[in-house]
């Protein structure tokens, strides 16, 4: 169990808080702990479980302009040569993938500029499968935050604030990305979230969605807020409908290129 | 402070384990994980301290074969379009990057397939720094392994065991990769240690230099022997120098694209 070490931590850590708020370990560093603990809350859940919120990506994931996001083309034979690799052209946004400030900025944060430790989140998930499945342009609002905040107490310093549409399900049908007209499609966060977001210390937002902003937006006021505004962004979200609504921990593994906009990540969470 | 939940995580669970072994809190779940506690080293440090290990990728990063290992092409203008995105080209085996089973068995499994759980690790760093000095194409040899262990225990299960050869230093001179004579000449890892390695529970191997093999490897032993096992390595980690021998978690954003053989990652660690 590679995990093993991860799954002692949280493991101890439940221990210790129950301990803790119970008060019967509070002395020394553990006095100064609870007094961080008790603005945040508990973990959910304490299984250690590893869950990949990454999509694989091939020819056939659904890109936001139609055009395949990643070609394979063969740079060493495996029968002539003994090994195999591939020369793979990418284009930066597609499957499972980070939005850097730089990609709605000219000169923001590039991904391979951001900073270590806003990689390492604790994760919040606000579910709006129910209200996405009226209207595949649903957005995440400042109400549904607030509604959020009201069950789960505040969001924790640093969260990555993900929503969970349901999207992830569709992405092998064309209504991952449109409607049956053509029309794009698929929910995303308002502005009047984020822009409540923004004022808190959150690192990131991300969706099971193909884009920050929902389908049928026309202005982009997300991507071209929340973006230039220093933070970032994580689309395509998977299996956002196995984590809990606040208690994980989301390790961002963001691509480290030069100049990078944003790339294709794998995105991991601990329950 | 985004990493504030893995910093707690990581705090409780110092002073958990400093209950533990003092027999103060051995009750129900707590002496569970005090025997599984017992096999394993306790954390070298609490700091919750996040740090990258991952070089930066660009046109100029020291590659195998001598070509670049990234390419750049501009698909999205700024000015014209109100937001910016690159066409990239990447040879999967560059800057810090995974090698999957796939790259050296020709049906292995591939990046995307690697199991979630072995993506976080515990870390155990093998300082071979003073004979790399010495001689550029030093090993990490069986004899390494077993002094590792006398001084700091068994290897926790899961592990990713690194090579630190001080390699990382030298990324940006022509001595990352080659003797004056113009010889491929860099630290890595002799299959005693491997073969060694092999028998136990351990997820995946890492080194500073340009490949798990030394330099002067004639047969990638190594490449021809842990890979087709099953397990992944690392290339071309950065920052090893700031890692403990043991008691840090290693998170390995490993690509996800399918039939990859490995590629680009974001390697994290938190000690």
């Amino acid at each position: 169990m590679c995990n093993a070490c991860v799954i002692e931590n949280v493991k101890q850590s439940m221990m210790s808080r129950r301990q803790l708020f119970s008060g019967a370990a509070a002395t020394g560093a553990a006095a100064i702990a609870a007094g961080a603990l008790a603005a945040r809350p508990a973990l959910a859940q304490a299984s250690g479980k590893v869950v990949d919120l990454t999509h694989v990506l091939d020819e056939n994931f659904p890109t936001f302009d139609g055009v395949p996001g990643i070609a394979y083309e063969e740079a060493v034979n495996f029968d002539s040569s003994g090994y195999q690799l591939w020369k793979l052209t990418i284009f930066e946004h597609s499957g499972t993938h980070i939005d850097a400030p730089l990609h709605f900025s000219k000169d923001g944060t590039s991904v391979a500029e951001l900073a270590p430790e806003t990689l390492i989140c604790p994760l919040c998930v606000i579910d709006i499968s129910a209200k996405a499945a009226e209207d595949a342009n649903a957005m995440v609002e400042a109400a549904d935050v607030e509604a959020w905040i009201a069950a789960h107490g505040e969001i924790p310093e640093g969260a990555c604030v993900a929503m969970h549409s349901g999207w992830a399900a569709k992405v092998g049908t064309p209504e991952f990305r449109n409607t049956p007209d053509g029309s794009f499609a698929f929910p995303g966060f308002g502005k009047s979230a984020t822009d409540l977001l923004a004022g808190m210390n959150v690192a990131a937002i991300g969706v099971d969605s193909l884009s920050l902003d929902p389908g049928n937006s026309a202005d982009f006021a997300v991507h071209n807020s929340w973006l230039p505004g220093g933070r970032y962004g994580i689309e395509n979200l998977a299996n956002l409908d196995q984590m809990p609504a606040t208690g994980a921990t989301l390790f961002v593994g963001a691509p480290k290129h030069a100049r990078g906009t944003g790339g294709p990540a794998r995105i991991l969470a601990v329950i």
